[in-house]
């Protein structure tokens, strides 16, 4: 079997179609447009002579019929706003090509299902339709979850006319193996060189509201000895974490303070309050488990240094996925074949892969971001790369037709 | 001469009935309230024999007659919003009841010329009333300055009637000297148990706002080392400064960040900006200059360390004054003969008589403020405290009575 470029390039620009934006695509979950492209995905699939269902919360399955295994293949095709015409629709549109491709071949021992799912970009829940897919129960979340505007999930779900649609789920007896393509979304492949990043595992991250409390006072009439500065507090454990990680966590790991906000946030007046944001990810959930013990020591220690108090709530707590080690291997295999180069790496971004994993074999291929751009209308990856990407995949799906799917 | 001690808190009272807000005072510059205090104190002046005016800006100038030379005593009747009822009103109220004891006394050497100056706190413009007093163009300020809400300095001083009021001046040939109480409005006093506080220099301070530049990533998918992290340059920065002071200031220096802000402030991206105000004082003019040029380079090192870019912006720029040597002089003596206990200190706060020690000798006395507090309902001082601080300057004014207002 052979990727078709042009067909494969054709269908993208199709999907970019629907809520482009620039260089761009606008098309946020549950968007009238996002609900388009997801109709227009079901009749491509349909073409194939496949059943394709857009399901309850937005997926869309496409099922081969005629076969007992498939592999499945698929991403997202929601963005956040004004975002790239990339991030997630490529994989959408791998799932795509592959199974013209089988379907095409006609008689495979494995078929081919596509999935789309619905909010990986989390406008109203992260992750939302790998969650549903995989027959997890989401029901508070649905009923809890608003956009950033304030608008409930639940309104704009019936809104789609979703109610009453199928509700197709993950079959692991069906499906061997999930596979996704996506952009690297990071410079990593671009900076190093190479065309093909084998995904090791997707990291876990720990997110830790951090709040320092002293009292307010006067900055010029109170001696330095006698503040309860927060903010001096938040600088110092805020410098300090470099140090935490290089001792705790590994050459891999990132970590990041994205926010940080003192009150009252005058000049003239020691902040009686400051807040950071501490976020830090890793493969390895030992690692992930002793920073958080380290990060809260770091934050105990400065705020008895500085005489204030220190509260360190935790926002997010995501566990790493590891990739299939098979897959892996295959994908490496397959890339070899095509003459491609490889770096292995951990996925440093969230992807539905994650979710998939927790039920079966899952595996991801990377191609390089330009500039390591995403979630911007400017996120790009060359031609080459992205048809390379549905190459290594497709030669992945014939490896695991030759073994019969078992890994 | 003696302080009448029921007269002097009763005349504190009826003051604090101008504005008062539960335990404090919320008497604004140029409010209604803040004008009818300011006509209650010319009655009073005038109920003395003196001449009093409200002048254009809103200050209050009580001249004695029948005298060539007077020492000038005072302070502002204006406060912050929802303000104490001492910080300025104290300072006032001491020349209001000295001016008392010398017109009950009658035919001595030097006369009391009581002034109340107008916006010390800075509503429209700080330090206004004093400026005008002493003679300095304001006119732009007058043409510029606005409320926090935006009501611009014009219009409330002619819907206050003040236009074609008289404009009395500061004049060196009649003003021996300015003699300034004050409550501390820092901890000092109260934690060494000290009774008066003679204040050797008005502390000059520098405000800069530092802004550090980088680039917006992906907190995930970026490697550290090619991150251009403007939030942890900050962090870094703002760390550092301890180590700065530490070397280039001195025992007395004090410094804070007040205000930290990262953007685009989510837990998940790099910050592409970190702004940082930076605020230190000190009562030595080089010690100022040294501090400026290290904080400086601090920022510029970590915008290097970082791969980043810092733009470092003045805000204030404010020379120290420091307070007249025999006036300091003469408050020590004045409270050792009294017996009061008493501390030499620098004045972190700024004050009316760092504008009026530009043009004649001035003196400053503080007395504790209970817990440090000022510009809050809860500010206080002991009423033995208050009683004895007009009581030092009183013995203060008399020992100048007696060298003839020589210095």
């Amino acid at each position: 079997m052979q990727i078709n470029p042009a067909r494969l390039i054709a269908d993208l620009r199709a999907l970019a179609g629907y809520g482009q934006h620039q260089t761009g695509v606008n098309r946020v979950a549950f968007s009238a447009v996002d609900i388009a492209a997801r109709e227009w995905l079901c009749r491509q699939l349909a073409g194939l002579g496949m059943s394709a269902t857009l399901d309850t919360v937005g997926n869309v399955y496409g099922r081969m019929n005629g076969v007992d295994k498939a592999v499945l293949i698929g991403s997202h095709s929601d963005t956040v706003p004004f975002g790239g015409w990339l991030d997630g629709a490529m994989g959408v549109i791998y799932g795509l090509e592959i199974a013209r491709c089988v379907a095409e071949a006609g008689n495979m021992p494995l078929g081919i299902d596509v999935v789309s799912f619905q909010d990986e970009e989390g406008t109203y829940r992260a992750l939302l339709g790998s969650r549903v897919f995989c027959g997890e129960d989401v029901s508070a979340d649905i009923a809890a979850a608003k956009n950033a505007e304030g608008v409930a999930l639940k309104t704009v779900m019936s809104a789609a006319g979703l109610a009453g649609k199928p509700s197709p789920k993950l079959d692991p007896k069906r499906h061997v193996a999930y596979l996704e393509g996506h952009i690297e979304q990071g410079p990593r492949l671009e900076h190093a060189k190479l065309q093909i990043g084998v995904v090791t595992a997707i990291v876990g991250l720990k997110t830790f509201r951090v709040v320092f409390k002293g009292e307010a006072n006067h900055a010029g009439t109170t001696p330095m000895a006698m503040r309860h500065d927060a903010g001096a507090a938040a600088l110092s454990f805020g410098a300090g974490l470099g140090d935490v990680v290089a001792r705790h966590g590994n050459a891999e790991t990132v970590w990041n303070v994205g926010k940080a906000h003192f009150e009252p946030g005058a000049p003239n007046v020691v902040p009686h309050t400051a807040e950071l944001t501490v976020q830090f990810r890793d493969a390895a959930q030992p690692v992930l488990d002793a920073l958080a013990r380290a990060v809260l020591a770091a934050a105990e220690a400065a705020a008895l240094r500085h005489r204030v108090t220190v509260e360190v709530t935790g926002l997010l707590d995501t566990p790493p996925a590891a990739m299939h080690p098979t897959l892996i291997d295959l994908f490496g295999k397959a890339a070899h074949d095509l003459g491609a180069s490889t770096m292995m790496l951990p996925s440093g971004a969230g992807h539905d892969a994650m979710v998939v994993a927790r039920y079966i074999p899952s595996g991801m291929v990377f191609v390089p971001s330009i500039g390591g751009r995403s979630h911007h209308v400017a996120e790009n990856t060359d031609e080459r790369d992205i048809v390379r990407g549905a190459e290594v995949m497709l030669r992945t799906v014939e490896m695991l037709m030759a073994q019969g799917g078992a890994l």
